[in-house]
């Protein structure tokens, strides 16, 4: 059965914790077994994640340190439940004493304490970004398991407000603390960051996730549509307002001779259904974008009201990032690993029989 | 427990059918009882998807009777699964036989031949679109419970090709076969399609899909937020490939201070956020978009293979919508309004008890 | 997602319908493709669950036909939902009128009555075992996987008022309309259930149901075990108050050096166990057994209330059977085979990767 | 979505940890906010539950602190999960050395062996009954609903090897170590335990839970009645063989006249249903039974093999219960707990707006 904190079908992961409680955890059912899982295996990815890692991001800086409760025996997964857990280090909740009472604009404030009638303010609570640290940990192993099969997942910003990439090189996304592919454009983008840190206000953005060596045939018609649990799994982000599959809202444009992707006997020709028909992947590589909102947690005074119905000023003074799109990367990463390992299992419950076709050389995934 | 061609969690809707089998049907489990439903309810909003109508869509002409199977005693709803058959009785299978053997491009042959190693090619078998008819008509039970509650679910087309609408009349959107919000652009419009169908091509389009009272509080964190269940109700829906919430992916461009929706006491101030933040609904109108690719059955020539690996060219002859956006307005409609109907049961299911509180006057849907 | 109407997690089925209603069907969704299945597949199980073959039976005759709409291309299954329809031709609603007001004592009546402030009562509605003949036809497609894998289901009556089987005489089931496997037995259980219906009066009975071939290895913990699956899927059955697994109640008496199942390298020295150790099939036959009520409708007068809440007597004239287990072996049968197919494609999702090891030696089902 | 591990639908209870593993514990997604839920409302169910209250249960002392990670705000439930978090303080893995490469017949090493290619031998690992305290931990909440609502929830022990209760003082449950509910008996019954102990060897039980205060209209028909998930979730419970509602394997032998419940303008005249009828409760006493089996960790020497399929001699030595079943009291309890409150949310989320009726004077829990 399921609750609305679990993500997941066969690959099944459940999170708990608020910002600013004693921990957040996760627990994984449904892993196979044999799985080789460490507790510094998670930090790589935790530390791409990480607030404090340059002066674009918040401040906060939490330890991270990922205890493992159940479900490894001996370095290996044993089937049962891995449940994980991240103790809640530097949690100042003093930070946040002026907005208890009072409903941070574009935040989920108001609408938590009219659902529950109750809600825990401190640093957003279950709201916070925070809880997406057990995303990315429990991909980790998910992306284990797609790596043994050949399958790469990468992430990038491919916006920040009026910025977009001249182009895309992908060796050069890790090796800047903005995720940005096109390493020229960075002396100007870390200018704009820092006018507008010093503005005290923040700015939306823009990541793409491809995922190559996806086999054809992963995702379940009608509603278990591979596209549509990718939109539903980017879209359960913090802040995320938009998913887009392949070319996205550009389609509206298009003509039919100019979308459809054209088979040969070379492969495919192009790439624009982003590795996915009829909700079935191609084997073509899988892409996908999420449009991001600027924090509004910003130094900038705006006007809302507090828990008693008065109007009041608010400026959000904590830790904030003023473009929480850059530490996005590795959620997006996270997401579309999940739904593949989801989909990969799923797959052989229902089509371990099938014998397997050649499939199709796939396109290059920058191919218009 | 589920399958993947089931959709909701308390009210939940199974569908089965393919285009050119003996029918198509739904199952939908969980209706509150009590609800009055009669076959001629289903009338209205099956004409609005069906195809026949004009001469912009596909020419197929389907009865589409609906006959009520369960769940329905002295015309009211028991509470049991309500079942839901239209049989299929214009379905020309032979108009098909050319494509049994190739693989259109755009379509799901290919990925549906690879996954289960064989497929129905009869008019798209499950991935044709005829599927998102009992999505409508379920749909029809969801709008009830919606409207007796005074919610409203409106869709219109908001894109077609190069073409956006210059103003939202929306008593003009039911009063055009186009669903298109403004009224003096419709001859263009008209015009622009008729040289598409002489040309055998097709062209993308974007729709817009609202709904307007919406009680705060509908949503629930972290997997099952409202939006995410959004995303992919309308992501799953043939053709879709961007779901927008609000300002959807303009937001990368904009900054903290003016995204943010500010609360006064007399209501929100703006509706950047679509009626939803958190996951959850704040009680403004839930805006969505959804981008829709251009069909790639069309008449220009396209490259392609057949099952046996051979390069062969390809037109597909069927009777095809040059833009298949303009029916999908019912089915956008539906989708949104069976997320909504799920989770007012699932809200009442954890927060019955709460007391309701004072919710602020929603902002006008347009205001920026 | 899910409703209470569906069963099973990777092959998952959704029954609907009412007794007199115009049909009952069901859909199968996660089949794997490439069955072959044909509408006289369906016939051998629903004519052993069906009214009417004998004297001991309800007189109700329903032709039953199956007719398969979709999930089926070529008389192959294309692992899309299959949906199952069956008109309801023998719906003398009359026979129902005087029992429309009036809540029968031991049925669901007053609780549906109750729970949604509605009820069809035409011939039990919902709650009438008409249902059951939808999961038989299910576990038809069901039982071929099973074949295919050298697994095979059989049930047989194991306990009918005050009589016990003397010895199981497998092959005798089949042959003799009690679905009893002591012939001997036959002409003795023959008067009694001639003197039953005389009296106007019904008997309950024991159902006993095993699955041999099995291999070591399906189930999951802790709340997807096999048995509690089991268990779940027996107690669904109308009008089953017990379900046992091996030796059932009786290992109250029993000491844990007489229970526990010895292992040699000759095989299992016993099966108390019923072929489930914590949860997971151990690769012995699969032993279970239920324990059905007697049916409450009968001739014999009793007292009862009315919707008006006015004390009334009651007599149930319909076509009622007198023994309501006879016809659920092949019920029972059906369960089985649906949860052992579920678990088969669950094992598979999570450990196809799990080298097989040699199971061992099945000890005789019928060992103590 | 949903793992083997989680159990309910609205109110949903994940479970993790091994039995010598670093730490238990549980996600409890969907709980009413407002619950006032501290750390030590967990201690009375959990010392019920414990070993080494009495020279009858196995001589391991665990703490069992639970440790609120989430989900709770000045002591109330907020609404979202709440996590809980046992760690084992006394797992002497040592004791259990032996056993890591030898099959203890009757338990799931072999089957865990076979399914995943790998255990956690350490006390049982995940099949370890170590687990249940998590149920247990959990269901202290559902109970708090429950009490809210007037429904109470008590278990006893109604059976152990050949002996009965003669009577049932419901008082005198708790006032005894074994659970018993005739306390002239308890002298016999300590001396019978005293010689089991003595020759080590162990004995199985059988156990009673009934709910009193339930409202009609509980349960969902076909797969999601009561009775089906109250036998799912009693077989769910490590060593339980046979689940009975109401007058359970007895109904073999009743006539229809015999078993039906008659109603009056006074009430139920008896309860041989067990307080459900179709899958949904009629008002009276929820009755529920399940059979317990010795458990098979004794000091008599045993044949089995070990993971090289050598034949071996086993005697396990470790600190264990000659009588299992007697601290599955509280277990048996947090099961139907569960289930009911699972149901509570459910219903009110499909028939909340059934305006209610007026039930019947519920029968005397102990009519015939």
């Amino acid at each position: 059965m399921s609750g609305a904190n679990s993500f997941g079908r066969s690959f099944c992961v459940t999170t708990f914790g608020e910002s600013h409680g004693p921990a957040i955890g996760c627990v994984i059912d449904g892993c196979p077994p044999g799985v080789p899982i460490a507790p510094e295996d998670f930090r790589a990815d935790l530390d791409r994640r990480a607030t404090g890692r340059s002066r674009h991001t918040s401040q906060r800086r939490e330890a991270d340190e990922v205890e493992i409760l159940s479900g490894v025996y001996q370095g290996l997964s044993t089937g049962t439940p891995i449940a994980l857990l991240i103790r809640n280090t530097d949690a100042r909740s003093k930070d946040y004493g002026e907005i208890a009472e009072r409903f941070r604009p574009g935040h989920a404030d108001y609408t938590y304490w009219h659902k529950y009638g109750i809600r825990d303010p401190r640093g957003g609570g279950r709201a916070s970004a925070r809880e997406t640290t057990l995303r990315v940990a429990a991909a980790v192993l998910a992306k284990k398991l797609l790596t043994q099969r050949g399958i790469r997942v990468q992430g990038w910003l491919s916006g920040l407000g009026p910025y977009a990439p001249a182009r895309i090189v992908r060796d050069a996304v890790e090796r800047n603390p903005l995720f940005w592919p096109d390493p020229e454009q960075l002396p100007e983008l870390e200018a704009f960051l820092d006018g507008l840190r010093k503005s005290g206000d923040s700015i939306g953005a823009r990541l793409t996730v491809i995922a190559e060596g996806v086999p054809v045939g992963l995702g379940e018609p009608v509603y278990g549509k591979l596209d549509a649990e990718i939109a539903a799994a980017l879209m359960s982000i913090n802040a995320v307002k938009a998913v887009e599959i392949g070319d996205g809202a550009d389609v509206c444009g298009q003509r039919g001779s100019e979308h459809r992707d054209e088979l040969t006997r070379a492969g495919f020709l192009s790439n624009h259904a982003g590795g996915i028909l009829g909700g079935i992947s191609t084997g073509q590589a899988i892409i996908a974008h999420a449009a991001i909102k600027p924090t509004c947690s910003i130094l900038v005074p705006g006007r809302t009201l507090d828990v008693h119905g008065n109007e009041v000023e608010i400026v959000t003074k904590g830790r904030h990032d003023p473009c929480v799109g850059i530490r996005a990367v590795p959620i997006v990463e996270a997401m579309l690993a999940l739904v593949l390992v989801d989909h990969l299992l799923r797959h052989r419950a229902q089509c371990a029989d099938v014998p397997p076709q050649q499939p199709l050389v796939p396109a290059d995934p920058f191919l218009p």
